[in-house]
């Protein structure tokens, strides 16, 4: 598994620094944004090291977008938001943050007035972890 | 091919209505956004209908990421934006304006402020037609 070390995702990967994870399979890994948008605001990575869209393989993609697919379904049912939005940026003008591709899942609500540069503002850690396990709960239900 | 009649998407899957189409195959099309947030704003859809991300298919996912990866790479190469976001919506409190899932992609400009809700502000067709030709010859190059 490609591991850059001045990756901060990476190092989650790695088991180094912690995370609120609410999903992990071979390829990937789902957890909490820390900075969150909203509440609910979760991440989904590949476990192998790519900067971003262009330069990540068809097969990751794909399995990343399953995963999205299934963390968004879950985020959707324990919170039931106004609607999500998933985001995923390329290079310093999208406002991308971290140089490992990730997905972001938004919850949204009516007249939230979200931008595309939403900045990095820590969250409650409490609140975030309170959360996460109400995901968790509703993915182990999705994954049967 | 599943058809629904009332669903905008459907009609340019059936050739019923035109579109600035950049690329076609067997299970999607991408085509040049008509009330686009920036230049180059492109769109990737299935031709199989499903309403939003959490009813498709992870098959349909994954040719639709495959697509979008190739057509953000030739918007990237084509227009040289500051960055370029993926964003997907579900419910209308993330925007969602047809219910037929689709990728948008989407050039970013340094300081463009973008929001998630960018509004439905038709184009200037001459110019959405030019610069589709454009993301065709990138794609046609990045296709060999």
């Amino acid at each position: 598994m490609a591991h850059n070390p001045d990756c901060i995702f990476c190092k989650i990967v790695a088991g180094e620094i912690p995370a609120f994870k609410v999903y992990e399979d071979d390829q990937t890994i789902s957890f909490m944004d820390i900075n969150p948008m909203q509440q609910g605001h979760a991440l989904i990575i590949p476990k192998q090291h790519s900067e971003n869209l262009y330069a990540t393989p068809d097969e990751t993609l794909a399995a990343m977008m399953s995963v999205t697919r299934k963390v968004a379904t879950a985020v959707n049912q324990a919170l039931a938001p106004d609607g999500i939005n998933i985001v995923q940026a390329n290079g310093p003008g999208a406002a991308q943050s971290v140089f490992h591709v990730h997905f972001h899942v938004l919850p949204r609500k009516m007249g939230d007035n979200a931008t595309l540069n939403w900045g990095l503002h820590p969250g409650d850690m409490d609140e975030i972890s309170a959360t996460a396990e109400k995901i968790k709960t509703a993915l182990e239900a999705i994954n049967g």
